[in-house]
C-alpha cells in the first residue's frame, strides 16, 4: 500500500494570510517553502498547502464555480478524549471557523463535531474510543502494534 | 502541532462497494473496522473512510446540494519520481477514475495529474522533487533529519 497516502491536501482559499493566521491558531506550523502564491503548513505526516482558489482550479484545468456549503467530504481530526475535542473545536471557532455542529455524543460511540474553515472547507473533529493511534497520532486500523488499550490515546 | 494532523478524509460516496473497489485497486487497505453503511480504508498515517454522501452530509446537519466538477480543494498524493506518477495515474484511470489533467511537467519545477474519483472527488499525483519525505513516505518540510538529498525519495 505504498501509493496509499495523502501527503498534502490543498484548499482553495480567497485570502492567504487569513487562512494561514487560522491554521496556525489550530496548530499547523507554517513552513518556510511556500511564497507569495502557496503557503505550506507542517501536520504530522502530512502538509497543508493553501492556494488561491481561482490558482488551483486552474491547475487542474475546472472552471471555478459557486461552492455549496456541503461539498461532499470532510477532512477529520481525531484526538485521544472528548475534552481535546471541545478545546480544539472551540479554538477553531474563536480563530473564524463556522460552528457546523457542535462536538456531541455520536451514534457510533464517539463525540464528534464540525467546523467550516473561513473558506468553507469542511473538518471533523472526532474523539472514537474504538480507533486505535500510533504514538504520532497516526490512526493505524490495521497493524498489529498499534491496537489494544496500550495504544489508544 | 500535535493537533495539526489529518486523522482521516470521509468522501461521500454513491456506492460503497464500487468506490472500496476503487481504493483497492489503488493500494488502499479495506480494514475489518467498517460495517454496512461505511468502509474505512488505511493508508500510510491515516485513514479514508467512505460514506453515503446523504449520510455524510446529514452527519454534518447540512443539506446535499449537487456538486460542481471543482470543489475547492484537492487530495494529494506525492511519489518519489514521474514513473511513479504515471503509473498511478493510469492505474486510477483504469480503475474508474476521470483523467482531469494528464501528469505533465508542472511550472514549479515538479511534474503532476489530476484525476477525479468515481464520485468526482478530486486527487493531484505529483513527484517534487525539492519536497523530502521519510522513510514512511510522510511529508516533513520542518524537521531537520528529513531535509537534505539522502532523505528525498
Amino acid at each position: 500500500m505504498k501509493d496509499a497516502r495523502i501527503s498534502l491536501v490543498t484548499l482553495g482559499v480567497a485570502d492567504l494570510e487569513r487562512s494561514a493566521a487560522f491554521y496556525e491558531a489550530l496548530g499547523w506550523e507554517r513552513t518556510s517553502a511556500g511564497n507569495e502564491s502557496v503557503v505550506f503548513l507542517q501536520g504530522a505526516g502530512l502538509v497543508l498547502s493553501l492556494f488561491g482558489l481561482a490558482d488551483l482550479a486552474a491547475d487542474a484545468g475546472l472552471a471555478p464555480e459557486p461552492l455549496p456549503r456541503f461539498r461532499g467530504l470532510s477532512l477529520a481530526v481525531n484526538l485521544g478524549d472528548d475534552a481535546a475535542i471541545d478545546r480544539l473545536f472551540e479554538a477553531a471557532v474563536a480563530a473564524g471557523a463556522h460552528p457546523v455542529k457542535p462536538p456531541q455524543r455520536a451514534f457510533w460511540g464517539g463525540y464528534s463535531g464540525y467546523f467550516a474553515d473561513p473558506d468553507g472547507h469542511l473538518w471533523e473533529l472526532a474523539h472514537n474510543p474504538f480507533f486505535p493511534m500510533d504514538e504520532r497520532g497516526h490512526l493505524d486500523l490495521v497493524s498489529p502494534g498499534s491496537t489494544g488499550p496500550e495504544a489508544a490515546v
